[in-house]
């Protein structure tokens, strides 16, 4: 059996009334903290570890010697003010947050939880001043909290802490440039320098040369220092003290996953041929086991130093170890991407693939081992991937740009239609469409992307339910379409592997239906929605009522005739977005059916992510927002009993 | 009379086949293309002069002295490649690609004209190599092509000019980093030091500091000289062929409005308080003539120097001087924006209003000069400017954030979904929304941002119609919104006062009917659109159709019952969008039709701007789309005459 045990919040009290050297309380309480951020992410099932680790020593430090926060309140107008621009250590945060008392042991336990702590920061959870989770954004955001503090007369400082991958963003540089300027001098940036992005080295993906030359040039006060040395921390900061007349920046030398050995950055790389294992998601059973062991061992080696009594462990949750995960088996769409990619680079040489530091989240691996020569990294900055792909594109190659939903269709969305406005063909990937997985929360979670494309006017959307179609979109992509085409793609293994009926082709504009029924059709897309909607057919079935159940891929391009055809003799028509309810699949469909002599008086029904994206398992997030099977099946029962 | 006259290519011709000095040669050139440039700029009644001026001497020197282009031709794929990334200095490059005989006579005649020169550039015009205008994508674009040259083994250099108020735009940094990390070393930039953005020095917008050290410490080879010196561009370009390990940037000193003394930078801001004159805009009548006259002269200095017949203009138009312009008198919503900001700014001491560069076309000047402590100008970068809002919300403040709708919604959509995520409550202003002016062409008419804040669950979305309206629908926003609000804002001076029926009062959800009908019902919204609107009404009544013209400011949050009781007993409901078809009004009232038992089975039109924005004068491009009053006039004829 898997034990997961935490530090109970009596053992940091332990340590706080402790009469022992400050800077032995803070290696005590990081310590814990780690421990905490280790069993939480394994709680939850996945977590940035590698960036907790490294970040932790400085939130520990800036919290419980560094900032008035704790002492003033987490509302204080005069507080100094912390939160982290990357966001995604918050594992690492939310630990260090409960060991001040801030947040309940009864959130810890429901990291990436429906109505526990997001994946990433949000300012609903008490002590997180900032929404973050999308890259770049953070110094921008102290420098109005700054002008704030400013314009009001108050004290404190704001500090906000970067990545180092970060720094490759754009808005970055934008925001160091006006900062200098427009004199907020009480704002203090410090660079989580931990040397690795998702899982290469940062000098390897898009390397940063001389950073202390880089901020000194753009007018900042820099300095440097190990930034897991409390010393050497509390120093940087008094020396800051002295410096009045323009903002400061640390450059924090740290490492990624500082605290176990396995997971520490230059082992990691070295044991596993230079890719970096733990920036994101849970470790397994032995590793997690391996870390929480070790992690023991040395708070309880540093408790023995300073005379106090070994630590114990509160377990709060036993499991059978290694049980089957659906992803060791289940279909997933990236992957047949990924491999289709290969093959139609055989045949295409024009053909060429951008990514921005996700090669092995958005399945491009296969593709860059075999044509390494056309494959670009280019590193996290999204518009200048995708301006570039314009410039290949006007000289002749395919381009294929990747990244999560989220961050291109928003990020480089100027950068998308300026593209367009040149009529070359470029096939944006839009990863990780839709809701789920719901853990890493809303600045990851793509509902927008359909409606940021959709208005461009030539460029086809699609979203594929299976390998299969997946293979058939991505050919007809690059063989076939005219214009530029949009493609999401969700990022989590199937909840099943969708059926196409036998014989079934695929062709622009048609979908095919799965479930014959006569009561009532949805129209949906994605292997995610599609689950559900069979889900709901297979409930409805035992009541009697037959519910269709219909594929449509193409989500901006759809055949009036088919659609009429396909919904036959049902009364009640609905579609299933994994998107929001304006500007997504819905919205066409709604011109299509309005369109429609023969539709427009049968009851139409949008359902779609409604409000912002839940935070928690598929199953959770699903029902929250009301478009689980069940709760599907439920709305069909409704409407066709009403009618 | 005001003659207009232009150098024709003859003249070009004979300076080419002149024996004489080659530099002599170009600066003929240069002072020809300098008349020229001007001419078209005053025929068009708009354009960049003062960045044509100061950037022409280094294109002359490309194209004339440097580059391959005109020998190899402009399709070779080993000739080397120049193309703009600020594009707004484009009636200069039209003139140099004209005196080099790549584009027509006719075609320079016709700037900014529909079938003639687009206002920013665009590839389908001979010798542009990528359309621009949105700002900071030029490095990028010029990457992808730097690496299609490389993977193909062609010859030729990639040479991008940009702006120096550009370089405040993140995007460039991106690409200043992977640009050298990629290796792409046939990549050189050019970087038209100016020292203006549109109307202040850029060291008080955002200061660049020490910018020869910055791109050193980027990785990048530097070099500066006087960019209207070919002496000196010679000997620049020719260092920089012994330089192969890396990318090249020279940092051109240029002076803005070269070459018209009342133009150059230093003298027009001296003589204007510190505000540069020349930016955009064609000069009045009495500035032309002068600027021609010293032109004329300079040019004929030069020619006498070196021994050859003076020049003669031909002259190609005569116009009255001095006619009344529209704007003279014209209501502009802008301006009743900019005084609506200032009242509420007193009475509200959170408000807080930021700009990006566009102060006086946003109507901010008023704002910026009563409360300069609570305006933030950020420079040109949007994506900063947005998430520093969000912080200022975050910390009580009530942010206004100004930009061109086409770089607000698109360029920092993904720090706007951020702050709204946040539920803090941002009035985001989109000016120079729609289709007109349709001079500058595509990279400023704003036809997707509807689209693009659509989907956001809590923003709402309006746009007024006239002064009284936009006092209303800002007051509603400041006083009365409890979500983030949109704003669209028309930035030409309005075709006619919309006038609002009597005791008219603005609610949530509603609009105003203002002419009655029985035959169809239009809704609309904007003065532009709802002028055409009125004229198809007035047309129409002259054959006894009765067309109902609704104004509807709420452009996503529409009331059902109040457009079922406006439609009353029109058979016939039309849309009308000053945006794309795709994710605007008329699609949320797609919804609220098909929703409806009473209108579901009438006919239902909507009407938008289809394909990319023509560029043209107004009348040109609503005709073109096919949506000016009398096209209007003519759908509804053949539609109700097809009932």
């Amino acid at each position: 059996m898997l034990k997961i045990g935490f530090v109970p919040y009596n053992e940091f009290t332990r340590i706080r009334d402790a009469n022992i050297e400050e800077f032995d309380k803070l290696r005590i309480v990081s310590a814990f903290c780690r421990l905490n951020t280790l069993s939480a992410v394994k709680k939850a099932g996945s977590g940035h570890l590698g960036s907790s680790f490294s970040a932790l020593d400085i939130v520990v430090f800036l919290y419980f010697n560094e900032m008035n926060t704790l002492d003033l309140g987490i509302e204080n107008p005069d507080r100094d003010i912390y939160f982290s621009s990357k966001g995604h250590e918050c594992p690492g945060m939310y630990s260090v947050l409960f060991s001040a008392g801030i947040i309940s042991y009864e959130k810890l336990l429901k990291l990436r939880r429906l109505g526990g702590l997001d994946g990433h920061p949000d300012i609903k959870i008490p002590g997180i001043e900032a929404n973050s989770g999308s890259l770049g954004m953070g110094i921008s955001k102290a420098k109005g909290m700054g002008l704030a503090k400013m314009l009001r007369g108050n004290e404190g400082r704001v500090i906000v802490m970067t990545g180092d991958g970060e720094l490759q963003e754009g808005q970055i540089w934008e925001s160091l440039q006006t900062t200098v300027h427009q004199k907020i001098n009480n704002l203090h940036v410090i660079v989580d320098f931990n040397k690795i992005q998702t899982d290469k080295a940062v000098s390897e993906i898009i390397d940063l040369r001389d950073l202390e030359r880089k901020f000194e040039v753009f007018g900042w006060h820099v300095e440097r220092c190990d930034g897991h040395d409390f010393t050497k921390l509390s120093q940087v900061f008094k020396d800051f003290k002295g410096v009045t007349d323009r903002p400061k920046v640390l450059i924090a030398d740290t490492v990624k996953g500082k605290g176990v050995s396995f997971m520490e950055g230059p082992t990691s790389l070295k044991s596993n041929g230079g890719l970096y294992q733990w920036h994101s998601g849970a470790p397994d059973d032995e590793a997690y086991e391996a870390g929480i062991r070790e992690l023991v061992e040395s708070a309880n080696a540093e408790l023995k130093r300073c005379g106090l009594d070994s630590l114990t462990l509160e377990e709060v949750e036993t499991r059978e170890k290694r049980r089957p995960k659906l992803k060791d088996s289940a279909e997933k769409v990236v992957t047949a991407y990924g491999e289709a990619l290969v093959k139609l680079g055989e045949k295409r040489e024009e053909l060429i693939v951008l990514d921005a530091d996700l090669s092995a989240d958005c399945g491009l691996r296969p593709f860059e081992n075999r044509f390494p020569e056309r494959f670009v990294e280019n590193g996290i900055a999204e518009q200048d991937m995708v301006s570039m792909a314009g410039g290949l594109a006007l000289h002749g190659f395919l381009p294929v740009v990747n990244s999560f939903g989220v961050f291109l269709a928003s990020r480089a969305n100027e950068q998308i239609y300026a593209n367009a406005s040149e009529e070359t063909k470029i096939i944006y990937v839009c990863h990780y469409s839709g809701l789920i997985p719901a853990g890493p929360g809303k600045s990851h979670q793509s509902l927008r992307d359909i409606s940021l494309f959709g208005a461009l006017p030539n460029c086809v959307i699609l979203e594929p339910c299976n390998a299969e179609e997946t293979r058939n979109v991505i050919e007809w992509c690059i063989n076939e379409a005219k214009e530029s085409c949009m493609v999401r793609l969700v990022i989590s293994p199937s909840p099943r592997t969708i059926l196409l009926p036998e014989g079934h082709t695929f062709k622009p504009g048609e979908g095919a239906v799965l479930t014959s029924g006569r009561d009532a059709v949805l129209f949906a897309y994605g292997p995610v929605m599609l689950h559900e909607a069979l889900l709901a057919s297979e409930i409805l079935e035992e009541r009697n009522i037959s519910l269709k159940v219909v594929n449509m891929p193409w989500l901006n391009r759809l055949k009036s005739d088919w659609i009429e055809n396909s919904v036959g003799e049902c009364e009640l028509i609905m579609t299933l977005d994994n998107h929001a309810p304006i500007g997504g699949f819905g919205d066409m469909m709604t011109s299509v059916v309005l369109g429609s002599e023969k539709l427009r008086n049968r009851k139409f029904r949008k359902l779609a992510v409604n409000g912002y994206p839940a935070c928690g398992t598929p199953q959770e997030a699903l029902k929250a927002h009301g478009i689980d099977g069940e709760s599907l099946a439920h709305i069909v029962l409704k409407e066709v009993g009403s009618r």
